[in-house]
């Protein structure tokens, strides 16, 4: 795999900041899950496609560590790397960075593939694990 | 009708908040939201039972102004009282009221029942619009 | 002034649709908060350096009307357009429009210019003043 | 210490949900902070007036693992516990509980204390501190 290339440049708005001055503490969770959907995105897998025929991605877990914080106005990076591929889930490894190379967030995520109706897991969508299987 | 009492009792927190230090714009609309999701509740409607049974209800218009702003720990009330019932939707006063009393914001929003599946509208679910009579 | 044609593109995103499968309808004035943010921008003007000189930008009131849904994986546009000019305020005409051209969503935006530490209006920013005369 | 018990009622309402019918991801962090607040303020601190004496609160790190999904309409609890007290930071163990009792999401959250305009550690609040110890 090499993937680990994959970034998506995202700036701050007033919507992600809070009364300290600095994005809120969850909305990089928002970011970050608009990397993972680009890059699947970009592997040829979508949402919406998914939706429709009863599969979903629900995060399992995850770890993040603050370092330091994104601000309004700020340009930053969202990095997604997949660095784990089990059966029914994926492992991404997550990076927020600023402008001038600064790691800002780093985060861990486990995605688990799920029936849409019943939330149970299923094995991935064949579409998704053939495209990562050749990046 | 006699609904124009109806109210709900928030908490700003510092999710509600941008960097301005005031509750964000855009989370007022949240707030409105709450208010009429607890009004219909409290006359024995739920929105997931109305899912189940593919009836909707989507915010078909707004208008709202802002005449001061709420801040990070005060306790608002939000104000919902129906002003019309049509055939296809509703048309909501709302109200954010500070602790002193103090008018905060106010709105006039029209809500209409649709089809969950098509988006289209369609006529009130006959329980809600049963339940809006007798208020 | 010939600033009708400012728009920016969006992608919706899992973050943005609620339970009934499409874009929340807050989440619209999300979108517009970040089409101005960018239009402003884009004359030279940032927020968070006005931020630092006591500057910001509350909005007053706005009208909105929801025509059709954006849903998960849409790409979008959000137009952002002056079209008045008050001592201490700026009206905005938004739109938002899929990718085929049809407009979803609507609306008129005031937005005032304010102190940031008394929220008392202020005379608009004169960089921007400046900066808008000359669009 | 004996602060285990402190648990916040919330509903589940529409602005909380996604595309895929349940909370999205990030909103139980939303969740997780009113719940940390709500304890806060109960032993007698408010944030906004720590903000105003340059005193803020940052999340530095947090593990948290999604078991179940809350959905629309639902009541549930969410519990703050302080599990560990620093000189500069506080580790909280959080969970959602559903009406039947059943968790939903565990989290591990360490807090640090922070100038609110260096962003630099500072120690504890006195006050919080002393209301801590008592707890």
């Amino acid at each position: 795999m090499n993937n680990d290339e994959f970034s998506l440049s995202l700036r701050v708005y007033i919507e992600d900041t809070d009364a300290g001055g600095i994005v809120f503490y969850a909305n990089y969770l928002k970011y970050m899950e608009r990397a993972r959907t680009e890059f699947i995105r970009k592997i040829g897998v979508e949402l919406r496609a998914g939706l429709e025929q009863n599969i979903s991605y629900v995060v399992h877990s995850l770890n993040i560590k603050y370092l330091r914080s994104a601000k309004l106005d700020d340009l930053i990076s969202v990095t997604a790397a997949i660095v784990r591929v089990g059966k029914t889930y994926l492992e991404f490894d997550q990076r927020v960075v600023d402008i001038n190379g600064n790691t800002l967030v780093t985060a861990q995520v486990k995605v688990a593939c799920v029936s849409l109706d019943t939330g149970k897991p299923r094995v991935l969508d064949e579409k998704l694990a053939r495209a990562i299987s050749t990046v």
